[in-house]
């Protein structure tokens, strides 16, 4: 039942019905993984691979984001590209309850055929987007968390058939067509965390991103699959769940009444989300001393409590670059106090080897409190004339709670855009927010 | 260890190292595998795919195969449709021990970069396809049964491991460049069991290729993956075992001192294996009743004892079309009474729908004997003058014990490539026969 039921509810999903609060997250998702893959778009992964493959690339009919000047591909190929580009910095959305990355996939597929087809308005790309999206999440909750347990990179497993079901919707397949690119789209599972680390973690996204698109583009033309793909006994969750109990009915049953999409949230700062918290406490904390016209010179210690997590993962005390930075909630609290901000820009290597930040870094220490929430931090600024700031956190930027606001999705996008594009930044960001609006997408696709 | 083992073991083994009988045994699987890919080249589920990818093939340098006046596409795609059409009519090689279906997802691969590079021999050619069939089978041993029992289709879930080392090794790749591609390969985890029965099944092979040749090419642009793939704790083999331990070390340390490629097994006959010694026992007394002058319409009734897998998978007693006759082991021993043949052309719809063939089919009657094993039969022709002729097929042909002659595998090849390229079928089998002497193969290919 569960394939038909899947493949049911994305035929039928209308782009007049969605929910306003819908509606907004799916432009915010896509919003996001737009800025994302510009971000990426020069990363070395991504060259390798353009290198790699352009002598196979067919008709050049979707556009490679982030290159001035514009540089195509096929769409099977720029899905594969903008997927890896759009995760490569580890800088996308997450839905939070499974820790799927789940825009990556489907929106690198989606806009890559959204342009080769042509004539696809901004409603109908974010109902795809949208039944792309609820695919992959509720699947990966039936899953979730033996599948990841075991060893799988639950993004790119469930995003395949996320992006198969997004493509499907968009090319109108008939429910049977869409159970068959389910299908086609279920036996090609992608990605191991043992990968993590390298090139391949961001080949993950991009290539579930093409596996996806190319069921699609199968079951359109007939090809056929199993009607039970997902739920039978070999099939795809009690194959990939490995013992475990796959709950696909129960998450299923929700389809359109509880969204995922709307359960999606995004990362301010481009380093490990245990930090965010003392980041956003020191970014608060710049303005507050801004305000009283004091500087983070003028700091004589900081003192955070944190979630022990946040000891275990990120506590390189001297990074040597902005890779190992990532990894350094001491470097994150110093830019955050110095600049107000933990953009790229702010983890660049010269950045992080740049002598005011490492002394502002050296003066912070970070003890763990087992009583704190992953997302929650108290942080103290001692000066020294002998006076004190506090900030307690409850809840970090980009959590459901405190979700990042449009403003700071644009800075977000503007910020790592703008070490692609330069100047360009802004328009590509003003044109992306504009998508879910367009009369056929394809015109602002090329202009990114 | 064991990435690195296979990486090293497959970068430096040399054509002119090959044992005779390896090199023999690989001739063998690639002409097999010719003759398939020929054979299976026109069947609706090779149509439908190419018709779906044709608007985004790249330049046309690889052949796909059994189009008079020649096909082609790019690498990838030619990888991909050359792949399901080898395996389409399930008439594919099998390495017994393991049930994989070695040559499909390898030489799909291997032999569409061949012509896209162009200036390969036929003994770099061979090197290759050994190293690649090697690699699928030995980590194939490693994750069996465990692997198939949970739902994987094991053909493609080693394929495309065993496609990249095929492809790195004729690159030339480094050690290090090899391992990265067995790397890029093992995340991508194709084929479920569920599959069979649709056209996905064949899909699997295919994809298998192209997803191999894909890591090889990116590898060689210094892709990098984990150089842990396949034994780390969140690797390959542990991920896809499912709480199975697998032996890999084990079975990697045998690499050129066991080769699986000689137990590489070739069906004489387009059906379920489990009936195949019923038609071989029926061919050859099909030639004894030719020598007595007697007639297969003068046969009263069939006797067969049989293992009891041939009456539970092949039972059907009024087979409809030629898809059912696979299942059927009375149309299997009525063609192979009447003709001395149980190839594709007794397997048309035509045949199976025929009075005569009907007439023999409804004498024969079989019953399971557990004492049997599963390549052995006892059968006896009741005449109605009252005679009888026995046969006791102690290994069926095509077993590992009574493997298929060159003639056979030559009779195969022709037979199924007839009902595609018509007189042809025979030019083809001859340069088939030749691939591995070749100065470069492209131009054999180019001629298939």
């Amino acid at each position: 039942m569960a394939t038909k039921t899947l493949a049911s509810w994305a035929t039928n999903l209308e782009a007049s019905s969605l929910p306003s609060s819908v509606k907004q997250a799916a432009v915010r998702s896509l919003y996001n993984y737009i800025g994302c893959a510009i971000g990426g778009s020069n990363h070395a992964a991504v060259t390798k691979a353009h290198d790699a493959l352009s002598p196979f690339f067919g008709k050049a009919t979707s556009t490679l984001y982030g290159h001035e000047g514009g540089l195509k591909a096929d769409a099977q190929h720029a899905a594969l590209l903008n997927g890896i580009a759009s995760h490569v910095h580890d800088y996308d959305d997450t839905h939070l309850a499974t820790i799927i990355h789940p825009t990556g996939p489907v929106a690198s597929a989606l806009l890559a055929y959204a342009e080769y087809k042509g004539g696809v308005s901004g409603p109908n790309l974010l109902c795809a987007l949208t039944a792309g999206i609820e695919a992959s999440c509720k699947i990966g909750l039936a899953v979730w968390p033996e599948h990841y347990d075991i060893g799988w990179h639950i993004t790119s497993s469930t995003g395949g058939v996320g992006a198969a079901v997004a493509v499907g919707r968009l090319m109108h397949l008939s429910e049977e067509q869409m159970a068959h690119a389910i299908g086609i789209a279920a036996v090609q599972v992608v990605g191991l965390r043992e990968m993590f680390g390298s090139d391949t973690k961001s080949f993950h996204p991009g290539r579930a991103a093409q596996s996806g698109l190319l069921a699609a583009l199968l079951a359109e033309k007939g090809y056929t699959s199993s009607p039970q793909a997902l739920e039978a006994k070999r099939g795809w969750a009690n194959v990939i769940a490995g013992g475990g109990m796959p709950k696909l009915q129960k998450y299923l049953a929700e389809l359109g009444e509880k969204w995922e999409i709307e359960a999606n949230a995004f990362k301010p700062f481009p380093c490990g989300i245990v930090c965010h918290p003392a980041i956003d406490a020191c970014i608060q904390l710049h303005h507050q001393m801004a305000e009283k016209g004091t500087s983070a010179e003028a700091i004589e210690r900081v003192e955070a409590r944190v979630h022990p997590l946040v000891i275990e993962l990120t506590s390189k005390c001297t990074p040597k670059d902005g890779l190992e930075a990532k990894f350094s909630v001491f470097h994150g609290a110093a830019v955050g106090l110095l600049y107000g901000k933990a953009g790229p820009a702010q983890y660049a290597d010269k950045v992080v080897q740049d002598e005011t930040v490492i002394a502002v870094r050296d003066k912070v220490n970070a003890t763990a409190d087992e009583g704190l929430a992953a997302d929650e931090t108290y942080l103290t600024l001692y000066f020294s004339d002998g006076k004190k700031l506090e900030m307690h956190v409850e809840h970090a930027v980009g959590s459901l709670e405190v979700p990042m606001r449009d403003e700071q999705l644009t800075e977000k996008f503007v910020d790592q855009a703008a070490l692609v594009l330069g100047e360009n930044a802004k328009k590509a960001s003003e044109a992306a927010w504009t998508i879910g609006e367009a009369d056929d997408v394809a015109e602002i696709l090329r202009s990114l």
